[in-house]
């Protein structure tokens, strides 16, 4: 039986430092700490949030965590929140809610446990999943990458070591090591029940109709695609002084004659950060593609208005956003 | 009746030159050559190649196609090959040999009419299409950009202005001219029949489970990935001699340091591209990664092996391909 974490984790993220683990009481989640427990991690926070969606069975996922943290000697965090009023409250959809008050959650419990690391269960099927699901709801070469293995949501470090293993890896994992789990501990949310569909549904058709397995492509191109989105990145960190000039700060003008010289990749890359930069709500393909279109010295009209009531003109060689 | 053609077109691809167009008398071609006669488009010489897949309904889609063409002034020619025969002797599947014998038809047509344009019908639902199915069987960013609306094979330019328009317009297109078209005279192959589950299946599918249509999005992935893979192309080609140390020709020795000092997605792009232009067979992510490994000055063994006997050695900063 192959360890679920790969011998080079302990490098990147060493076992005797204190960290949180996202544990619902789901599969992933278990064999998750399990396998942290035996590559040595003893620091752990357990941290579960009790989403209050399934009534008893909601409460009795919340003990059996706190059970499982005991019996490894962990320190454990149950929140409690009810997802449903806050969705009613703050008009968000249930996933939405959902998911703001876990990171709400984790963040709360970073700061009082001064611990700015957490381990999630993220695998290589929930990444495969974010891939199609992202590519058939509209995205870029960034969301295209999907997951990162670390990355950050304000000063919380996320990291996932589970994101290059199968469900069926983990499976035989659990099977192996005679875990317990709560089956649904994690099926909470309409995100959830996509997942779901991804899962049952719309992967095994796709594998039948195409005559093979189709997960492993995906994966492998989420990797190439965000080495390719951070090499366009780090070319647009180079370049963009000399679009600005040298100036900094938000909503310096830029200079289109420099843009117009880039490749309509950097173009674009350039004009999203910069509107971004500068608080414009709503920056999106169609409104970046407005602004490509007034680059041009003899493009007219010089002006397009952004959402929000602001505007960006061209003048003397310069997109001013004003 | 918005035209199904844009008006920038004719600025591309001037109507008074000569063209070749690939015409199935299905219902795509059928509508492209009439809306190019409409756009102004006169010289235009009609190729059909019966692939005698469907015995006597053949013989007829290609009179079909004959009759459309002198109806339309133009000159037709119409060739025939076995391409049930052509993959038993070729051991091709039947989806490469017909393609195969389809872009040799168009080859030798464009010699006998001294003209290396054609024109062909692909539209937006067949690049949906290319574009899932290519993410399903393993592409990069280059793959996922899907067909390009002007390409080359061999002298050949190939031509698709309908690259942006849907099913749904050219079924309106049709309608409303009330043009005669043959059914399933492009279902010809295995590419189409998994095509067709693409369409009436997979897609469907999608859409039903996340409530919405996937085709925009994927649509618009593709173009922004066309452009992303080509600034990714020109900046290799930029830093290209940096690596070579000037030098040119297939295989010279590239410097491992400078490589080690780009992005990952250029190192592999250079890679990729110095086993390709030696004639390195079967050049995949697989060994492209190999060879990264063997880059830094420190990494042992310092050679690898590459497929058809030869190798690629590290030596004194720089890898050589023996």
């Amino acid at each position: 039986m192959p360890p679920l974490l790969t011998p080079d984790l302990a490098g990147r993220f060493p076992p005797r430092r204190k960290y949180l683990v996202g544990v619902s009481g789901g599969r992933d989640s278990v064999a998750l700490f399990h396998a942290l427990r035996e590559a040595g991690f003893r620091s752990l926070v357990v941290c579960h949030l009790d989403h209050r969606l399934r009534g008893r069975a909601s409460t009795e996922d919340a003990r059996f965590v706190e059970k499982l943290a005991a019996a490894g000697s962990c320190a454990c965090e149950i929140g409690r929140v009810d997802v449903r009023e806050l969705a009613r409250q703050s008009r968000q959809s249930l996933e939405t809610a959902a998911r703001e008050a876990r990171y709400q959650f984790f963040a709360e419990m970073a700061r009082k446990h001064r611990c700015q690391r957490l381990f999630l269960a993220h695998h290589a099927d929930d990444q495969v999943e974010t891939v199609l699901h992202r590519l058939c709801r509209g995205t870029g070469l960034g969301g295209l990458g999907g997951m990162q293995e670390i990355s950050h949501r304000g000063k919380l470090a996320l990291l996932r070591p589970l994101l290059a293993v199968w469900r069926e890896e983990i499976d035989a994992y659990i099977a192996a090591h005679g875990l317990a789990w709560r089956e649904d501990a994690t099926n909470v949310t309409a995100d959830h029940s996509m997942r779901n569909r991804w899962r049952h549904e719309l992967i095994p058709s796709l594998r039948e109709a195409l005559g093979r397995d189709p997960r492993a492509a995906i994966l492998r191109l989420a990797d190439l695609a965000r080495a390719d989105d951070a090499a366009l990145e780090s070319w647009l960190e180079r370049e963009w002084p000399a679009a600005t000039g040298g100036e900094t700060g938000a909503a310096v003008a830029l200079r289109s004659a420099i843009l117009l010289g880039w490749p309509v990749a950097l173009q674009r890359r350039a004009l999203h950060r910069w509107l971004a930069e500068a608080g414009v709500p709503g920056v999106d393909f169609q409104l970046v593609e407005s602004l490509r279109a007034i680059l041009p010295p003899t493009a007219v009209p010089a002006r397009i208005n952004l959402p929000g009531g602001r505007h960006v003109r061209r003048r003397a060689g310069r997109i001013f956003l004003e």
